[in-house]
């Protein structure tokens, strides 16, 4: 049998976390049509996999990208081999693994960059562990300076986000023409991408009802010029109806002002696990959502079903399918 | 068998809605354990009731509301009479129907307020209607100028809004530790007064994980006073986290800074058919969630499940049994 599908280089996330242990049980539960390439600690790997009921896959360190056979029953892991295993210990902060993920990171993005992957998939990081290697401040970003743009995917829900991380009185300010135009160009252009033919972009309003100055004087007219270069943009459309009509599949993607006008949406209704992509990055990286499961690491309770989502979203997009191509 | 339970002075709604059909069905289907007193049109319920599949209840016009038998099997309906039947057409706005629905409302308010029901139950009005009868502007409040707030109830989830149909720049200014702590003390009384004992109430953060001077500045300091005068307030609590949590249980009630964030997390999450509270006004009143349906009125296929859960949640407030007592 040839292996097929895009190859996904599939960064393990912390190794004091679930990250392994949900990988290798997402590939033996629901198997994406894709060639997984792990990047990481192949210790951690295969501790994971040695404690899988009904024995997990066959674990091999590689040391290049082009190493790896994709053989069935094999799962090769990247291993860059800097992180001491002594490190690895299940629920702990340690600045050296923080240090080693942030690299992980970077290995991945190197090879999609060089054609050796087709995108990278990624378990989850703990934020505490990367700033006990690296300091306080943002995670590096792989984006160049290029803005980015969280798109959360939850069921058939997909919100991307115009603002993230700022107060509600700061967004207030980033509720422009232009930068929205700039963002339904990216999502557009992405979404396209991935496949879809003719995308369907709404977007939110601001204020209730769409009864605010912003609407007007910022959100319709940025529809308008969208429209008139191609892109079918609908709104603004009411907050507290836009995304219950995208769940039910009126939308291919929702575009929200503000980190909690999408999150509420997602973390509220039960749309089961989900994933999220930061637009605006060179290649596509498919995140799980969830996190690193600390208090329940090395115990083999965890659940793969976000992994399982995110190693799906990512072969589907990857191959030009969609959201709604076979995993 | 005697009558028993709380009397529920119950407003059909705009006449040419589904208000006098959603009742008759609610009434039939899932009767809560109270009196039923409608308030409306006679011939516009018994329209309602003799197109009922089966049959539905006798319909009695009364003149006064102390002339009510609550007799089984008989639907007794309060009507001043001033509404000529040949402007109720079903999915037809009328200026004389919308009159007719402010002049109901006020017939209800009158009524609790001189002990003859215990609280009021509101079928859907149309704003339309009533604005062409009062020309635009509010629809008139039965608040008496006190400040109000809309408390949502949707399944387990119960949120009430600091500020409602106001743009978001405004609702920032009146994110104020003493507006807010005046809140918190109006929840927790009425919570008190429908009969829980220990109301646990969650505050929503305003900004991304709560990261903001608001959130420092304005909502922590209330929540402490509210704890220091005996109130379990809790939070600030992220936007995107405090709602699933009590929609799972963890809180009675959530404070919500604006319209959309309670909104949101309500709509989107499939919880069922909600209602709605005004906390303000003088006597408890329960609003069905949907609207007058229009589209479909007259043709019988409306669902009552929305005036059910009105009914059942003013017959379990009003005597005092929370939000939990049977209907």
């Amino acid at each position: 049998m040839t292996p097929a599908g895009p190859i996904l280089a599939t960064v393990i996330g912390d190794p004091c976390g679930i990250g392994p242990e949900v990988l290798v049980k997402a590939l033996a539960e629901s198997p994406p049509r894709a060639r997984v390439l792990a990047i990481g600690s192949a210790q951690a790997v295969k501790a994971a996999a040695s404690s899988m009921r009904g024995g997990g896959p066959r674990v091999r360190a590689i040391a290049r990208a082009r190493d790896a056979s994709y053989a069935p029953g094999i799962l090769e892991v990247l291993d860059p081999g800097t992180l001491d295993a002594k490190h690895i210990r299940p629920g702990v902060v340690s600045a050296d693994c923080g240090r080693a993920v942030v690299e992980w990171r970077a290995l991945a993005a190197e090879i999609v960059h060089r054609g050796e992957a087709d995108a990278i998939v990624q378990a989850p990081i703990h934020s505490g562990a990367i700033q006990a290697a690296l300091g306080t401040g943002p995670i590096p970003s792989l984006a160049g300076g290029a803005p980015t743009h969280l798109m959360l995917v939850a069921g058939r829900l997909r919100i991307v986000h115009l603002t993230d991380h700022i107060t509600l009185r700061e967004m207030l300010d980033h509720v422009r023409a232009v930068e929205l135009l700039a963002l339904l160009r990216l999502v557009h252009d992405k979404l396209a991408q991935w496949g879809l033919r003719s995308p369907v972009i709404a977007v939110a309003g601001l204020n209730p009802h769409c009864q605010g100055p912003e609407e007007r004087d910022e959100i319709a007219p940025a529809i308008r010029s969208a429209v008139e270069s191609g892109i079918d943009a609908r709104g603004p459309i009411a907050p507290d109806a836009v995304f219950r009509l995208a769940a039910r599949g009126d939308y291919d993607c929702v575009v929200a002002h503000y980190h909690d006008q999408g999150h509420i949406a997602v973390k509220t209704a039960n749309f089961g696990e989900g994933c999220a992509i930061v637009l605006g990055e060179p290649h596509l990286r498919v995140s799980v959502a969830h996190g690193t499961g600390f208090d329940i690491a090395g115990r083999g309770v965890a659940s793969a079903q976000g992994m399982t989502v995110a190693l799906h979203t990512a072969t589907s997009l990857a191959a030009g399918r969609g959201f709604s191509g076979p995993g």
